[in-house]
């Protein structure tokens, strides 16, 4: 069940997090970044689950797109199985279920599910091709997300930024991190202060070493920092997990936090994602699914206690931040702007 | 210069952080906390210096009493030196350099040098008593605080904290946590949720701990947790290093953004300190010096990085915040409410 490791080497130039190629899946380990770059194949739907549910690979467009390339791999395996459709239906059932909160996974999987009703030996094909079909779009929202967001930033923009929303979760540049690609290519000299990302340092272990990698000047402090930083920030940028109908959003644990103290210090404050995170579905934050982990990922750093034996630790690994604290949703379509009930639903 | 570990064992019911007997110096060395319980003697400035720059010893009553003790460890071992009042006031400048941003340290060694004009055969004894006379009025003004305190916690309190503002902070109960335990002693049945407190810990290794020990419901989370907490809060209680004439206060990394939350979400947010915290010549929180730490300390745990190499990090150990985000301050000679400009200054 365990994806096998594979071409592990020290660093590499250009990481694809994600690569589907002759029919196999293998997907960049992130979590042995930044110190090992480790690829793993993913050899049927269960190495899938474990890899999304362990955060191998993560990032809301990546789990859907890796969730989706899943499915694919299992059609292949399966392809001359009795009753395929139904057993494709149940097993995309169970990779839907491996993430609760960003809906990015659900969305491709039931549009990969969505085309087996074909002649059975035409089902891997269908598959692959509409994962390869999400994948290709999903790169596309990054980029057009990165140009629509680049004309946010000024010169020499300071920009905070939480967790990983780049090239490592997302087809392309990422979201919030495709907005300082673009913007530092078009020499506008972005700086960005990297919240470290606690529990499992997704900022300093992941989005450190993309900005390190790209040359753009990154400063990284722990989440708690935020207050002392923001007053010299001039943008706020964040990815996302799930966006309801009114716009309140669903993004990694400390995403409420930072956007209070954006209001605070009445900074700018901007969700990048493409459309495929918005569920409409939703009226509201309320309604959206927050993942509970493991109390361990608090209590202990790369297997060593920090606190004492026994106390109990609290870890959602996503919060909602109000609508009312967002400024604005930079997606492939355009920056949405408040009221979000009526915008949102009118793109 | 390195304190003499002495006397580790991995568990003990009372612990005093610094123990001054027969003449003698040793602390509990809070670096090996939660883990070890591993008292060090310190026996001559030097040593005192290096437990404070290392945080051995930490907490602003703490450093100050422990600082005082140091002057009279080193009178003691000089005591026929020439020039003896001299020297210790070269000493008492080292020892106040230390550490930048707790007043408390150059208050209590200021006080304890001020005894010194006595004949030298007397020196030692009188920086002695001065430095036990500090040690028992912020254990007096502890337990005042605690008290006092108290009242403002009803029944099933949800209270949080940052940092450690406990018997490892203070002599006698702390600060912030004293009121937690008269609180719990009272049956009020408080809960606490501990910001684990980036980068160095102390909710993790030090709160978390000593609640534990006290048999009071503590939670773990980590510090961009507390947007997500707020809602559910009754009571924010932190301690203090500095407090300016006009209320705005530093204390450890995090609280600024504490209270900024605390502010958003319309909850009370006092700050618990003794009067030798407060720094009347300071105008405001512009005027108090904030320490700068390693990196090293943000960018590696247990000496493991956990971020690129070479990526830069920003480590400021305190933040400053306003008096406008603040309840009160909750002292030994009772609760200071706004306009905190007049009222700190006539009490």
């Amino acid at each position: 069940m365990k994806g096998k490791a594979v071409n592990c080497k020290r660093k590499t130039d250009k990481l694809k997090p994600v690569v589907f190629q002759h029919n196999r899946l293998k997907i960049l380990d992130q979590t042995k970044l930044p110190h090992r770059i480790c690829y793993r194949n993913l050899e049927n739907y269960q190495a899938v689950v474990k890899a999304i549910k362990t955060l191998q690979v993560r990032g809301a467009p990546l789990i859907g797109v890796t969730a989706g390339f899943g499915l694919a791999v299992e059609a292949i395996r399966q392809k001359s199985r009795k009753n395929l459709k139904a057993y494709l239906t149940k097993v995309a059932e169970i990779l839907k279920q491996t993430r609760p909160t960003a809906v990015n996974l659900a969305w491709a999987i039931d549009r990969c599910l969505s085309t087996i009703w074909v002649k059975q030996a035409k089902i891997p094909e269908v598959i692959i091709n509409e994962a390869k079909k999400i994948y290709e779009e999903e790169e596309k929202a990054s980029w057009a997300i990165g140009e629509i967001g680049a004309n946010l930033v000024k010169e020499n923009s300071k920009i905070v930024t939480i967790c990983n929303a780049g090239k490592l979760a997302a087809p392309g540049l990422g979201t919030a991190l495709a907005i300082i690609y673009i913007a530092h290519s078009q020499g506008k000299n972005p700086q960005v202060y990297v919240c470290e990302t606690r529990p499992l340092f997704q900022g300093a272990r992941l989005t450190a070493f993309e900005l390190n990698q790209a040359g753009i000047p990154t400063i990284l402090i722990t989440d708690n920092m935020i207050g002392t930083v923001a007053e010299e920030i001039d943008l706020f940028l964040v990815g996302a997990d799930r966006i309801a109908a009114n716009g309140d959003t669903a993004n990694k644990i400390g995403t409420l936090t930072l956007a209070i103290v954006a209001k605070y210090f009445q900074k700018p404050f901007y969700v990048a994602a493409p459309f495929s995170t918005f569920d409409l579905t939703k009226p509201n934050g309320k309604a959206i699914p927050i993942e509970l982990r493991d109390e361990k990922e608090v209590t202990t750093i790369q297997g060593r206690l920090i606190a004492p034996a026994g106390v109990k630790a609290y870890n959602p690994a996503f919060d909602i931040t109000p609508g009312e604290l967002i400024t604005g949703f930079i997606t492939e379509k355009g920056i949405i702007y408040p009221p979000f009930a009526k915008n949102i639903a009118s793109v």
